[in-house]
């Protein structure tokens, strides 16, 4: 288990699963964010608490409960039930063996610690079978004033023996009014979480929450000016960092890919043939083989429901390009750079091999550079539909042997 | 190389891949069934003509125009190119070595055969890497008169080193107009090809075509009555016991599981369910590992983007039923019970492990009898949404590392 706590109460945001089974935590969580503060969250593994009915959304508010009367007990402010957020994650289907919860809690609040050691902990905490506990932070100054910002998140793809959840907790210092959070907080979510996928199984506990105490020295955070566009840039560049470890650590990867669908007539069909192409298992699994495969990629683009023209689309093959500016055009930034949105594939030594419908004839040295990008840890496919002027950018990983080993045999 | 030829004009239809993507087949097939009227069908494996721009399309004319050109030698009818239809399967992004096709065609055309052997045999040419080819057959009487129909179909996933492709090709000496002909055609594949998976990739040259000679003693098949009734149960019967036979030669699978959805709003709606679990690598995971984890089938349907209702839902899990009062109700037809649509799972010793939104304690003889099942080949899930009267089966395979190691290893 893990406790994060604030001093003082925080305006408090969240975005979440969109399953039509959400475990019990995503609507006790809707309805303590109705205030727009809040002060704790708690967050048990082990047992994801989905599926679980009535008694499952008992649980989840006794749990807050129980953290509340808690932190009562001690100096400082009082939280109420409702100043409690709660995320679980483990198998589903059972119920929360409340007992432990309790105790758990008291020797949390016990515990408490502050600075990196302790997100180390806490990160380490909400781990299922992920490898590695995923942490980052930011902090800037504006106005005089400096702001800082760090995340834990947890996930692996479809994880313990039964079910993946992706979990983000992020606390900041920064003075910002709830609704403008929770604004902010939706377009980070959906250029950095929402684009990434391991094994596109939806999880039913899905759950990011941002608390921002407003601690910082420095001007509070308006609609509009140089404060928010730091703030913003600083919680994207967040979110998309704690993403990327999610998916370097997808159960069984072994590599991370992107895609970068441009030129679509709109976001939302760059969504959709980008999202294709990340799922498709054909796709991964010429990933984890290194084999050149185009043909799987424009395929899986073909059956995405997008109004594909072929004519007007093509594709390049190319190397992570890294931070738009920060590495160079279309670079090698490499494995390990969680940075998105580089330069899309097409500079930097990336491979034509689909040009406007048309397959396209390597020479030798343009065979050779394929196969050493598809050799690599992060080879970049980029799309071009020829239709409009969105563009977006996904992250996905292979399909190894490993996975199906998680996630059939080291089961009940 | 595969060649069916008639020895008259017959009623022709066709079904296609939605791709957006299309193999260059696809068109010149659409064309050329504009009269309603063909008399052959050639097909190759080997390279699927797909991503092949202008010189792609040319060929897959050229293909058919060889074909006519050889069998107007012949004595008999004397065909024209656009009588002819044409399928290829194998790698995408290669030209055909279209000299290669001209000998073949020759080759094919002096070696036409009659009878079972001879559909071994094209049966066997058309396969990629399916492991056993595939046939069906159906036969019966009205008015006095005999009906015969015969299909061939080969797929078994992604296959080759690049591309799935699934191919049907379906004869009958029956008498029915082309119209009607592509109607039935079109509701069968909707119940059949439409409704299988192994890996969720769509073919750029997905094909199914009937030829129908009116070559039959007997009334012709009109839009009403039982002459059209038993034709179109025949079409339907032999189009799922060919997607079966797909499935159950799917890359890697060592099992086959049967989804259906009741009490769905629209058919719709059940087959997006239906889909999502059907595609879930974490469901098909768990049925190879035989793990009882039904979460998975739950937050499946759940993310399936159909709006379940929890309370609403419940979840049985049996054994396949085998075909409605062929078997016995949710009976043990047993692996190999090609046929579909049995009675839903919850009869016959299935499981309640859902129920109306709350998951089911199980006493110690349901937990073996889950086991048994679980161990099976062929377990169903059967996922009731409360919602409305419609229904649909569809049919999944499991995920192995034969699978990954068929799709990642086996490249070029």
């Amino acid at each position: 288990m893990a406790l994060i706590v604030a001093d003082r109460p925080c305006a408090a945001a969240g975005v979440f699963t969109r399953s039509r089974t959400p475990a019990a935590t995503i609507s006790v969580n809707r309805r303590h964010l109705r205030s727009g503060y809040a002060a704790a969250i708690v967050c048990n593994s082990g047992n994801a608490n989905a599926s679980t009915g009535r008694q499952g959304h008992r649980d989840a508010v006794a749990t807050c409960r129980l953290v509340a009367e808690r932190l009562r007990a001690r100096p400082g402010f009082d939280p109420g039930t409702r100043d409690v957020l709660v995320a679980s994650t483990g198998p589903i289907g059972h119920l929360l063996p409340m007992d432990r919860i309790d105790r758990g809690i008291t020797t949390l609040v016990r515990q408490l610690g502050r600075g990196r050691t302790a997100d180390q902990e806490a990160a380490r905490a909400i781990m299922t079978t992920d490898l590695v506990p995923k942490t980052a932070y930011r902090q800037w100054t504006i106005g005089g004033g400096r702001i800082q910002m760090g995340g834990i998140a947890k996930g692996s793809g479809m994880i313990g023996p039964n079910l993946a959840t992706m979990l983000a907790f992020v606390t900041t210092d920064a003075s910002i009014e709830p609704p403008l959070l929770q604004a902010v907080l939706r377009d980070a979510a959906a250029s950095s979480f929402n684009r990434i996928s391991v094994d596109q199984h939806t999880s039913p506990s899905d759950t990011v929450l941002v608390l921002a105490s407003g601690a910082a020295t420095g001007p509070p955070i308006r609609r509009t000016g140089s404060a928010l566009n730091r703030f913003t840039s600083a919680l994207n560049s967040l979110c998309q960092d704690l993403a990327y470890q999610i998916v370097a650590d997808g159960e069984g990867a072994t590599k991370i890919f992107r895609v970068r669908v441009t030129e679509a007539h709109s976001e939302r069909e760059a969504d959709r043939v980008a999202r294709a192409v990340v799922n498709s298992p054909m796709v991964k699994t010429a990933v984890h083989g290194s084999d050149p495969n185009w043909g799987r990629i424009i395929t899986a683009a073909g059956y995405s429901g997008v109004a594909l023209e072929p004519a007007r689309s093509s594709l390049w093959i190319g190397r992570c390009g890294g931070g738009a500016g920060r590495k160079g055009a279309g670079g090698t930034g490499g494995t390990g750079d969680r940075s998105w949105g580089g330069t899309a594939g097409k500079a930097g030594g990336a491979i034509c091999l689909y040009d406007h419908g048309e397959p396209v004839a390597l020479n030798a040295r343009q065979t050779r550079r394929l196969a050493t990008i598809m050799d690599s840890k992060d080879p970049t496919f980029t799309l071009t539909l020829g239709r409009g002027q969105a563009a977006v950018e996904w992250l996905g990983c292979d399909l190894s042997r490993q996975y199906v080993a998680i996630n059939a045999d080291y089961t009940t």
